[in-house]
């Protein structure tokens, strides 16, 4: 998987005891080369969770065709991909490579979590195992769900709600990069998201120890490290705008540069 | 597990590879001494699919005492307990042997199926894997539904709808029973269920080959052999009661009489 990554996945992936590896996307050519040959590659190419990343389209083209190259099938997960604020979208890579690439998505974060529906899309022989494994998992999806998203989408709502998810998301992300650009010491950085729910923030402190002085200052993130398969990303920290109401972004950002300014200053 | 058994459980056990055998309830006893030792036993105390039986107070407190000897974990599963005709209930095998014993249950049945909502409970370190396991799988049950049910439950509506249905499927029951002693030919026997949906008709000719001919007929039924983990059972057939009207069963059951008739005297 591309790393850091989905937190879920990679415990899902675990869960069936394989053998999980991180990749930078930019090492994978040489790892692919050097030998390594996973049976899957797992990835976000928008808006990424944790890391509010998109894969530029060159990489995109790469990417797919690396894996073509060396028969990986890719797991593409497309949560974030119609949270765009500017509404623009690169090619999906199951669009790219739908020989290679299984798309999997989720109604969870632009209908709402509690319906639990999702879908997916790809090679048919793959569909097919998939769905004999959801219907010896759970046996289907919840037709009350599937009916009700089915009037929703059918009566134009999911779109109407998409145009004001991707204003709503796009105005707190833009309050929470002008929060961590007055309140946070020099050293630290974050990413700049053009979508989705997150920021990266690389504090130059230990986030996990953080962590607990954040919540008695009333500021919850998640610290880096589950991300990673392994271990790494001990200083980074996912900082998510989605669900914090837009005057609470400044003093929330606010409190936590003041933490990570004393934790860098203690010995 | 006790066999035959339900078909979506040998499919669940199967996908995970397990070993799976079919034991019939008397024979346990033997093969536990004789140095089987099953992981996990599955079994389906009342009303159970496909066979509509129900099993008796001491073979209940044998089995567990069994299971609690050889340190057996029992699932049982506990999806028809509530479809009772007389409302009667022998002691679950959870509330005999909390210590040996999931029990795991179901709304399908009693609220509907596309609530996708059950229950399970047990030793804590089982139930704890088991809800890592299913947030691995599904994350969590439905919101929605989960409140839904809350709704229904709270109101008194399940226990109302509980009362209907047991009046619903008794009244099926009591009609496909007539049908069978009308129209089946005297080689032919079939169990009496005291609840759920099923009945199981010993036919002495093939029930897959027959099948076509049925459908042909509009007559639906699901061959034995399929729940059974191996093979066997050939020339049972699982006939359900639960959704047909009450006016059609005569002529449903007259029309698969007919069938087996004449395969009974081919050659």
């Amino acid at each position: 998987m591309m790393a850091p990554t989905y937190l879920g996945a990679i415990m899902a992936f675990d869960s069936f005891e394989a053998d999980v590896v991180g990749v930078p996307v930019d090492a994978l050519a040489r790892l692919l080369q050097d030998g390594l040959r996973p049976k899957l590659l797992y990835t976000i190419p928008e808006h990424q969770n944790p890391t509010g990343l998109t894969l530029s389209r060159e990489r995109r083209e790469a990417l797919v065709a690396l894996c073509r190259r060396y028969h990986v099938l890719v797991l593409e997960d497309v949560a974030y991909r119609e949270l765009g604020f500017d509404g623009e979208q690169l090619p999906s890579l199951w669009s790219l490579a739908p020989d290679v690439v299984v798309q999997a998505g989720t109604f969870s974060k632009i209908f709402f979590p509690g319906v639990r529906l999702g879908w997916a899309a790809g090679p048919a022989s793959v569909i097919a195992r998939m769905a004999i494994a959801k219907q010896n998992t759970d046996q289907c999806a919840g037709a009350l769900g599937q009916r009700l998203l089915e009037e929703y989408v059918r009566g134009g709502h999911l779109d109407d709600q998409l145009v004001r998810s991707r204003a709503l998301y796009a105005r707190r992300c833009a309050a929470m990069m002008a929060a961590l650009e007055a309140h946070m010491p020099d050293h630290v950085t974050w990413t700049r998201p053009r979508g989705g729910f997150f920021t990266w923030v690389e504090t130059g402190v230990d986030t996990v120890a953080l962590a607990a002085r954040a919540a008695a200052a009333k500021v919850a993130y998640v610290p880096g490290a589950p991300f990673h398969p392994g271990t790494g990303a001990g200083s980074a920290l996912r900082l998510s705008f989605s669900r914090v109401a837009d005057d609470e972004i400044d003093e929330g950002v606010r409190r936590l540069a003041d933490l990570i300014t004393t934790a860098s200053e203690e010995p």
